[in-house]
């Protein structure tokens, strides 16, 4: 299996997405000892640029993906997406057969999508997600768009894997309030609020500002906040811009390269495997002494 | 150690509550190992009945618990409390001092409370809080409070633990549909609308019924819902009549003894010491190398 693993590798390294698609697939199976196995995996020799993009249901996450990678595409990049989001429309395709298609910058070596579930019983990202932002920094790709629901542990843990993490509001009263107690703030870099052409986009634009503001939690430098219609394309442009701002910068690849993250990285890595070992180890349990017996 | 652990068992067993509580710390500090050691923890003499209490913050559940104190004390009951909450102020003695310490039946050999954080950093309930009622069990206590405070991962686990769940709402609007999305629906065994002197807590209570009558989840018997006015003490009566019901039954020693509860307690309690053996693994890692030696 290692051997294979390393062939796709090698061929994916080389600009073959078809060898790429196999290769995700083997580091899901294969687990986080791929990353022994494959010194190449471990300390890649590119680092595509990790957006992470949460928010609620609904907030039109999908839709903009669509115009980023439009855009992307346009400069020439290449764009990887890892939908983790189980109700993601990337999931069935929708947004390559309406938005991506008829790009005429669209190819198949350019854009290349996955979807994965939430693995965790535990509500954590998918221990694969962390495997397949690296399998994408090998295969050379410029930037990979992580698309995650808005809700609970794995919006926590994107900021261990996204080098700018993008938290998708829409205007509705109470919204920024709640972002701030779902804990969105301490994982947010920048504010999107889609869906701008709805009446009241401004006001709560200036709503989340002062709440920001206010917030003690809050870092001193304000964090960006930018509106957008994704149905339209209003306000893509600027969003590109902060992105390629970041990316031309150096912050998120000493970020990436700390130990505060491989650390981060590891934890949730070893938990999931301890995870699925457990499951099994228990399921076998069949009386109150073998149950005695697993706490050796 | 696990000599000392048995002579506290022992003691506790024999009503001494200060090595009951000397035992509660053995237990937190051994981990799940001691239910091999002991096997009278495995499979207690005594079975205190377990009532789950949940719900969210600021619904009253530290009153109420300090209502059915003074009640089962009443009927001659040993009754402990187990406070997972960490904002409950059984944490600093408060309910101890207002509402028991006056009542004609408290003594200390029949009340005990203990309260602990949640421990797990995924936020389940504390795999202490499963050896814990183990040793009330021992102790032979004859009712267990386990308090929690209604949101995620914990209210989930407590299913796994108590006997009875019942979740604790305030009439507010909007209130009984954010139960059901939050998933109460499927732990509760009992409702309990507490402050039910507000204005409009019948019509609450109605909108509840009609809720549960419609969520497709809910049983065929309807969930029973009792209204109650902790502060006054209106409606606890019926509450502990539900309780005594109940635990003249047989059911509830019938599911505590089922391989499921087995199995999941088991995954908790795993999961748990995984995590800890994890946590200190990976606080060793010094660089990128040493990271990829963890997933030998």
């Amino acid at each position: 299996m290692s051997d294979q693993t390393g062939d796709y590798l090698k061929r994916a390294k080389a600009g073959d997405v078809r060898a790429l698609a196999k290769l995700l697939t083997a580091l899901e199976n294969e687990g986080p000892a791929c990353l022994k196995r494959h010194p190449e995996l471990l300390s890649p020799p590119n680092a595509a640029f990790r957006l992470g993009l949460t928010g609620p249901p609904g907030a039109g996450k999908s839709t903009l993906i669509g115009q980023l990678i439009t855009r992307l595409r346009a400069k020439g990049l290449r764009v990887g997406i890892l939908a983790v989001d189980p109700s993601s429309p990337f999931t069935q395709g929708a947004i390559l057969g309406d938005r991506i298609r008829y790009t005429e910058h669209f190819s198949d070596e350019g854009v290349f999508i996955r979807s994965l579930g939430s693995r965790g019983s535990l509500g954590g990202l998918s221990s694969s997600a962390y495997l397949m932002v690296r399998a994408f920094d090998v295969a050379k790709f410029d930037v990979v768009l992580l698309e995650t629901v808005g809700v609970g542990q794995t919006e926590l843990e994107i900021m261990n894997v996204a080098d700018l993490v993008a938290v998708t509001l829409v205007p509705e009263s109470g919204d920024s309030i709640q972002a701030m107690k779902a804990g969105l703030l301490e994982i947010a870099d920048l504010f999107v609020v889609n869906k701008g052409d709805r009446p009241g986009a401004d006001a709560f634009v200036r709503e989340l500002e002062a709440a920001l503001h206010l917030d003690p939690r809050a870092p001193a430098t304000p964090i960006p906040i930018v509106k957008t219609t994704a149905t339209s394309g209003d306000g893509v442009d600027a969003l590109v811009a902060k992105i390629e701002e970041e990316r031309a910068g150096s912050e998120w690849k000493k970020k990436r390269a700390s130990l505060e993250r491989l650390k981060a990285e590891a934890k949730s890595l070893l938990r999931q495997k301890a995870e699925r070992e457990i499951d099994a180890r228990v399921s076998t349990v069949a009386s109150a002494n073998e149950f005695a017996q697993l706490f050796d």
